[in-house]
């Protein structure tokens, strides 16, 4: 077993002193990095990413999402019956509540989807509040509705006809996919389901973190949803995906790529999509979505933006000295889902989609820990000072 | 300058050394209990608490609301003319937007308006989104229109017409009070005033913590104080003082409140309002509200509460070994609130609208910081194991 030491003195002066393990992941001096601040059973990334004990690589290649969901949440594989009926379960909710698509016809179109999906899992929490006897029974809820939130929203918005129809879909990522675009291919879908198994969960990342904190504090599963969305929405965490295609998207050809992100690293600026808080030398999980990236474009005949992030790709990892060089699984995704034509505004909502499962596990898990998070801070702040009154100010 | 030393193998056996400031607080060993996680200037708690500098006792007893609310989020107190201009912003925002309200038109009556004000805030980021150029109008925009949210839904659930008269009001504090009940003593709105300065700020509590790692993602300021708000739902954290009348109100008598808190300690129930995570002897702000409960409680010549819970508050003192013994802030107050008629399903959100000014002067601080929290946990779950198919489990 390996064992991560660390000394702390105070914040500013923490030194961590790596195991073995920790030859693939970073030393840093602020942000908790490295710290391990609970036990875990759902996720490792010490040595490799798994699942419950399963390899990422298995899963991304052999899994379904309906599978790993419920590895995820039911901490082992299911058998035939078993997924079946998971995938029932999962299916059961996937129409959209009465009071959520009120509030949904109210929100502007320019609305980002991240703030819609926050306040449609509030409204449901109001909506179906949380049956305390059966926990997995408002997980399914929350999974199965999720897509329907956003595709509600997204067809009001782009003035176009919600398709109830898609509750009729088998999968759940075929499900997801007429939620956000009309029509899809048997490779698209397959993309979208490898892309949902490998963000549904990863450790204890600032959403997942957050996510424990809230639930730490008792507070019910939709609240400690609504509050992972929150840190979800942040660019240096969820907003990546969309980040990179925003840059990529600048590129008329890989020649250009190369030229303008060299200018970038000249100029020290951050090259969106490469590199990782844990990771030192790659993102197990890249290589999956890079083939299905291939894959939707092989298939679309559409190899411009694949070409330009290969070519990016390349170049990261010739010119950085820096050991961030590789790419993470947000750069190849952002590519994927472009390529299968779906806005790149939707692309962190997919995220939350997907990462629900993962922050599902972690809520549960810390509900058993039943301890609440409160750490304390190193005050650098000003002295002890005498109350004068404002006459004198 | 006292010094903390934590020395961490992992997580279940961390062990905490404690310099002299900590004789105050205790020794834990879950929940990041007493580990300095970031730097701070805004609260200390080490030897008194202090928000930046300024004493808990000289502000309750000099201080006004407007006035802490400045000082915590601009470092200093205000001058005269500070502090008019503070009021005055502070007063802008009272109105409610359009948008928040027909939200809230569809929000049931018997939603928590813990869910309510989640939702509300939620929706009031889509309204009027950040102004990046200047975070502290953002702030001053949710504190200010924080009361009327509560109270738009409070007034349309009881079947009463929502009073726009109140935007006149001159103090936030009366303002907040004319939104929950229908008139207001002056025992009463010093009562509400002393509450909000000492509900204001608590240093790395765990909703600000949340709120934290929500900022360093890179989340604007109204999905922070979204996540913030989840995480002071929870029973542990911001629902302590609904408990503590949950519990109060089934006394109809001092004695039977010993009689009833004598069988709890038996059964090794935790009895609501006592103790607290970080203090271990006395929590400081607790003699200003059980003063200022007295003080509502005789003008009203209703005593009854008081004394059902001073004399639980002895027996605690006499009866308990363990050292969580004196009352929390939550006590009092929430005697103090319920002897001015306030419903006790509001008293979590007046704590929202108080300690939203100590998350938004930890949301700007995280911003200066810019660093992502990403903790790590440790693994104990299942081994590495194959991936079999389906037809083999």
């Amino acid at each position: 077993m390996n064992i991560m030491r660390v000394i702390l003195i105070n914040f500013m002066e923490m030194k961590v002193y790596k195991g073995d393990f920790m030859s693939k992941m970073k030393e840093r001096d602020s942000g908790l990095r490295g710290l391990k601040v609970t036990k875990s059973s759902i996720c490792s990334i010490s040595d490799g990413l798994k699942y419950r004990g399963y390899s990422i690589e298995s899963l991304a290649e052999q899994s379904s999402f309906e599978e790993t969901s419920y590895l995820l949440l039911n901490r082992e594989l299911p058998n035939q019956d078993q997924l079946k009926e998971w995938s029932q379960k999962l299916k059961k909710y996937r129409k959209i509540p009465d009071l959520v698509k009120m509030v949904m016809d109210h929100i502007p179109s320019d609305a980002h989807p991240m703030d819609v999906i926050r306040t449609g899992v509030s409204v449901l929490g109001i909506a179906h509040p949380e049956v305390s006897s059966n926990p997995l029974k408002t997980v399914l809820r929350v999974l199965g509705v999720l897509p329907s939130i956003i595709g509600y929203w997204y067809a009001r918005s782009r003035g176009k006809i919600f398709s109830v129809k898609t509750i009729e879909e088998d999968t759940y990522s075929g499900y997801l996919l007429r939620m956000i675009k009309d029509e899809y291919s048997e490779t698209e879908r397959k993309m979208m389901d490898t892309s949902l198994i490998l963000y549904a969960e990863h450790e204890l990342n600032a959403s997942a973190f957050s996510a424990r904190v809230c639930s730490a504090t008792g507070a019910d599963y939709y609240a400690c949803i609504t509050n992972a969305i929150c840190a979800l929405s942040g660019p240096k965490h969820g907003g990546a995906n969309e980040a990179v295609l925003k840059m990529l998207s600048k590129f008329k050809t890989p020649e250009q790529a190369i030229k303008d992100i060299e200018v970038m690293l000249l100029n020290n600026e951050k090259v969106p999509g490469f590199g990782h808080p844990v990771y030192l030398t790659e993102d197990p999980r890249s290589n999956f979505i890079k083939i299905m990236a291939h894959k939707v474009a092989k298939k679309k005949n559409d190899m411009k933006l694949f070409e330009i992030g290969e070519a990016a790709e390349i170049l990261m990892f010739n010119k950085c000295k820096d050991p961030c060089t590789f790419p993470n699984l947000d750069f190849y995704s952002a590519i994927a889902y472009s390529v299968a034509n779906i806005e790149s505004i939707l692309f962190t909502p997919i995220f939350v989609i997907s990462r629900a499962v993962g922050w599902s596990a972690h809520i549960l898990e810390q509900r058993e820990i039943n301890e609440l998070i409160r750490p304390m801070a190193n005050y650098i702040g000003h002295e002890e000072r005498n109350y004068t009154s404002i006459e004198e100010r």
